[in-house]
C-alpha cells in the first residue's frame, strides 16, 4: 500500500517560486516571436504536463495535433482574418480602432502550433452527468499546465480564439464528433510583458478584489 | 517602456519543479483531509493564483464564494446525494457497483470550499465573438491555478462536479446571470496518492501517447 502514496511536501520557497511562473505566464502575440525552432524534447514537456492535468472520471478527453507546416498554418490564419474583422465588426467607434490595432495571434510567426481537441465518449462518464461541460474543462486544464510549463522553459505561448472551430476541424481532418477547445501558437520570444498587454494597452481594467470575492453567500 | 518588460528566465531546476508540482496535484476527496483550519493568508494566496489566470479579452469573468459555514456545505451535500444516485444509475452492473464504493466529494469534511462562478458581459468581448464558451474557459484555467497553488501549499483540493448547477445557485443566492463553473473543497490531507485515484482502483486506464497525440493533421 505503501507505495500508493508520496511523501512530497513543497517548502515555502518552493510555493514562491510556482507563484512567480504563474505570474510571469502571458498571452503572447505575434509581434513578439523568435524564429529559433522548439527542439523535440521540449514539446514533449509541454505536452506532458498537459497530460498531467485532471480529467474528470480520468476521461483523458483530450486530442492534440502538432502542427509545423507553413501551409496549415496559412489556411489557419485565413479563418482567423475572417473572424477578426467580423469580431471587430461587434465593437463601436473607439473601441473598434484598438481592436484593429492590436496584434492578436502569432500563427504564422511561431514555429509550433498545437490544436486541442476534446474527443466526447458515447458512454457515460463518472462526474459528467450532472454537468456535460466538465469534460471540456478538463481539456482546460490540460492547456493550462501546458501554458504553465512553457513560461517555465522561457516559451510564449498564444491562445487564439478567433477562429471558425469548424474550418479548424476541415482543415485538420478532425473527426466530426471532436470540439476544438484551445488553438495554441508556441515559441521563443524576445520578452515577455509583466502583466497581461490588455491590461497595458488599457484595453480594459484589473477589477478590485470586492468585486470578485464573497463571504458565504451573494 | 522598459518598465513594461519582465526578465526573468527560469532554470532547468525550477522547470523540473513546476513539473513535479503538475505531476502530485490530485483530486482529493472526503475521507482524506484532517480538520486542521486554513488561514486566511493562505486562502488568499489560494485565490490570488487564479485572480493571475489568463481571461479572454481580459474580461476577468470569475467570481470566488467562500463556504465555511457548515449549514450551507450540508445543502450542497444533499444536491449532490441527489445527483450522485442518478449519476451512479447511469452505469451497469459491475460499474455501477464500483461507483457506489467510491468516495466522490468531501464538501463536509473540508474547512473550506469554494464556488466558483462565471458572470457573462451584455457586451462583447475581444476574443470571445467566435468561440462563445471562452469565458467559461478563463474561468477553468483560473481553477487550475488554484489547484497547482493549493498543491504547493500541501493543501487538497477536490473538483465537485456531481451537483445540480442551478440548486447550487439557488443555496448561495447567485445571480441569476451568474453559471457555476466549478465547486471546489480545500484541506489540509494526511496523504496525496502519487497517481490519479480512479487510476489506482482501476476505473480506466491510462491512455497511450498514440492515441492522443497527432502530427500535422488526423
Amino acid at each position: 500500500m505503501a507505495s500508493e502514496f508520496q511523501q512530497r511536501l513543497f517548502n515555502e520557497q518552493e510555493q514562491e517560486l510556482l507563484f512567480e511562473i504563474i505570474k510571469s505566464r502571458r498571452d503572447v502575440r505575434g509581434n513578439r516571436f523568435l524564429e529559433k525552432e522548439i527542439e523535440e524534447t521540449i514539446i514533449h514537456k509541454i505536452i506532458e504536463a498537459g497530460l498531467h492535468g485532471p480529467s474528470v472520471g480520468f476521461s483523458q478527453p483530450w486530442e492534440f495535433v502538432i502542427i509545423k507546416d507553413q501551409k496549415t498554418k496559412a489556411a489557419i490564419k485565413a479563418s482567423f482574418n475572417t473572424e477578426n474583422t467580423k469580431g471587430a465588426n461587434q465593437f463601436k467607434e473607439d473601441k473598434q480602432e484598438k481592436y484593429t490595432n492590436l496584434k492578436l495571434e502569432g500563427i504564422e510567426e511561431t514555429p509550433l502550433n498545437i490544436a486541442v481537441f476534446y474527443t466526447p465518449k458515447d458512454t457515460p462518464v463518472l462526474g459528467q452527468t450532472s454537468m456535460p461541460n466538465m469534460g471540456r474543462y478538463s481539456v482546460v486544464c490540460a492547456i493550462q499546465n501546458m501554458w504553465l510549463m512553457a513560461r517555465s522553459l522561457n516559451i510564449g505561448m498564444g491562445w487564439v480564439s478567433i477562429l471558425d472551430p469548424e474550418k479548424v476541424k476541415t482543415i485538420l481532418n478532425a473527426p466530426k464528433e471532436n470540439e476544438l477547445i484551445g488553438y495554441l501558437c508556441f515559441g521563443y520570444t524576445d520578452m515577455f510583458y509583466n502583466k497581461p498587454e490588455l491590461e497595458l494597452k488599457k484595453w480594459d481594467k484589473r477589477k478590485p478584489l470586492s468585486e470578485v470575492i464573497f463571504e458565504e453567500k451573494y
